[in-house]
């Protein structure tokens, strides 16, 4: 963080949003924000009362101030201490807080805008978060394994008892809790890309997609498998076949240096010679880590190429409105080589149940 | 809201706040902004293809635009009807964010700071609203009471599986998921307010404080109360008796009308007047309802009044960093008539287990 800093141009940094304080500190409180300084190698984490005891314990080498409005604090701080330029991040501080910040800061320090330098630093990888997203990623595939073992898919349940057994599994296994909603689809509700689960019951013949993933120790995965409940159609197989190979071709497209819209090409490319160019209207995948979203965005207008150490689903789907629809998304760690590592490993062959 | 517009002489309110969406239109997508004009009773919902079907379903009565970037396309479109003073969620849209919509609104609309406008229709709850509430804390409640039935605060157990099962025990009782990360805090973490459970195990003498609360229809309980696992000392009957009494004061502060830091200050008294000034360090309550934090907040540095028919927490606490704390959180509809509507009802005595 503090070379860049110094390649910035900037005397120190206003951290505001929490995941990315997390990210340079550890510290997990619903308040905060961090001053990080170019010449001095001393952090100060700024956080309220209720967090007294937390910050001191997971934020040992950092100065710790206790203010409630920790940003604005933090930047008559920067003042105090001789910043002259103090980067924010504007793509997270509002038009309301600036006002605060700028107040805070007086007149002799500059308020630059620096979004994204810490989400850049988070888009790669060290091995330590490797590690904790593949037990996320484990936690996943066990619990939805044992889900499909012991007969949790069938007709008769109702989405949200899918849903909830299958979260309940994840904890089985490992997992802190969902990383974000899961999302049971069954039948026609499987047309819909992000379909939040109801009281619908699956029935004979549907597809059901599942979109889901664990959180560990602040991480998320991210996966969804689409099954289909016996007897299967052959509009069914065709649609799971052009999804699955539009996801291989995304897949071989992971190679560090690659433009990312052109990821996202390889795979909308497969979909779009079928003929169902207008039944994929998302984006092809999204960074994955503390945030369920991050860097890169994976899609036909990302601009930036993909780099190694990086950690990205490939997630194509087709959707045919009032009919159902698939999707197949996997998380994985983009390679030095050009071979990425499969962290997502739940079978993706088409399963009759 | 076209009131309040007429108020603030805005011709349009750019609304970018998701849970502000979710409130005037009933959308509850990830992506989304709504565009409400003063002269025009059909407002104008922004969001992207993933949310095509689900959109035309939760907002039938809204023009629905498909397109990615909502706020600034919705600005753009405020511009092309001839919008000239266009309000906008300062105190949600980022400093970037502004960048973009004052671009995409052009020369000719003023965009004008209107934090604010939205949350203050949320705080006052409507009968459904209410209702909705009510379930939730009914969830919760119902939770906890079969979490202690069946044993399962006992010493031996750790925070982490307490958390589980009372979790899925809300899941039982009606709840779509718990409202916020519950906190189970036993024996020293207990005088950690906002304490994330362990691996720490259960053990005879602990207090253990419950922090937690169930989603139901997109609304938020929050309860907290903390037990003794036998045998209780005497320092914990006495800090427990105190919080209740202070607990009792601020609800009996719950009068429309009265300014809000009054209510903290009725609670925060009794704990000061024994003593405890420094081992209470965070505010009072906050409003509870589509967020679980929401207006009012009830702190020492609160402005403005309560308002009747605001759904509010009131949770004081004393923490004695190393050996122990408690807080006692009720949720309550403040009454027209100054007595206000208990909705969490789990008891509140010193329970031994």
């Amino acid at each position: 963080m503090r070379e860049r800093l110094a390649a910035a141009d900037l005397d120190a940094m206003l951290v505001s949003s929490l995941v990315n304080v997390r990210y340079l500190s550890g510290f997990t409180g619903s308040n905060a924000a961090l001053l990080v300084r170019a010449d001095d190698d001393t952090p100060v984490l700024a956080t309220d009362g209720r967090y007294r005891t937390q910050a001191a314990a997971q934020v040992p080498d950092a100065e710790i101030v206790i203010e409630r409005a920790c940003a604005p604090h933090l930047a008559g701080r920067a003042a105090a201490d001789g910043v002259r330029r103090l980067g924010f991040e504007s793509h997270v501080v509002t038009v309301d807080g600036h006002t605060a910040l700028a107040k805070a800061a007086g007149e002799n320090v500059e308020l630059v805008r620096a979004a994204g330098t810490v989400e850049a630093l988070r888009e790669v990888k060290d091995a330590g978060e490797v590690a904790v997203l593949r037990l996320a990623c484990e936690a996943a595939d066990a619990a939805l394994a044992e889900l499909v073992e012991r007969g949790g898919l069938r007709p008769g349940r109702t989405e949200k008892e899918v849903r909830r057994e299958l979260e309940a599994l994840m904890l089985d296994h490992g997992a802190d809790g969902p990383s974000f909603e899961t999302i049971v689809a069954a039948g026609p509700n499987s047309a819909i890309p992000h379909h939040r689960p109801t009281d619908a019951v699956l029935a004979a013949g549907d597809f059901v997609k599942i979109d889901f993933g664990a959180l560990v120790s602040g991480y998320h995965s991210d996966m969804t498998r689409t099954f289909v409940l016996a007897p299967v159609a052959q509009w069914q197989r065709d649609i799971y076949a052009l999804v699955a190979a539009a996801q291989r071709a995304g897949r071989e497209a992971l190679v560090p240096g690659t433009p990312l819209r052109d990821v996202d090409a390889a795979a909308r490319q497969v979909i779009a010679d079928a003929g169902h160019a207008d039944n994929f209207g998302h984006g092809l995948g999204h960074g994955v880590g503390l945030q369920i979203h991050e860097a890169p965005g994976i899609g036909a207008a990302s601009a930036g190429t993909l780099l190694a150490g990086s950690v990205v689903t490939v997630e194509p789907g087709v959707y045919l409105p009032d009919r159902g629809g698939v999707r197949i998304e996997d998380t994985l760690v983009v390679g030095e080589s050009g071979t990425p590592d499969l962290l997502t490993r739940f079978p993706k062959e088409l399963a009759i149940l």
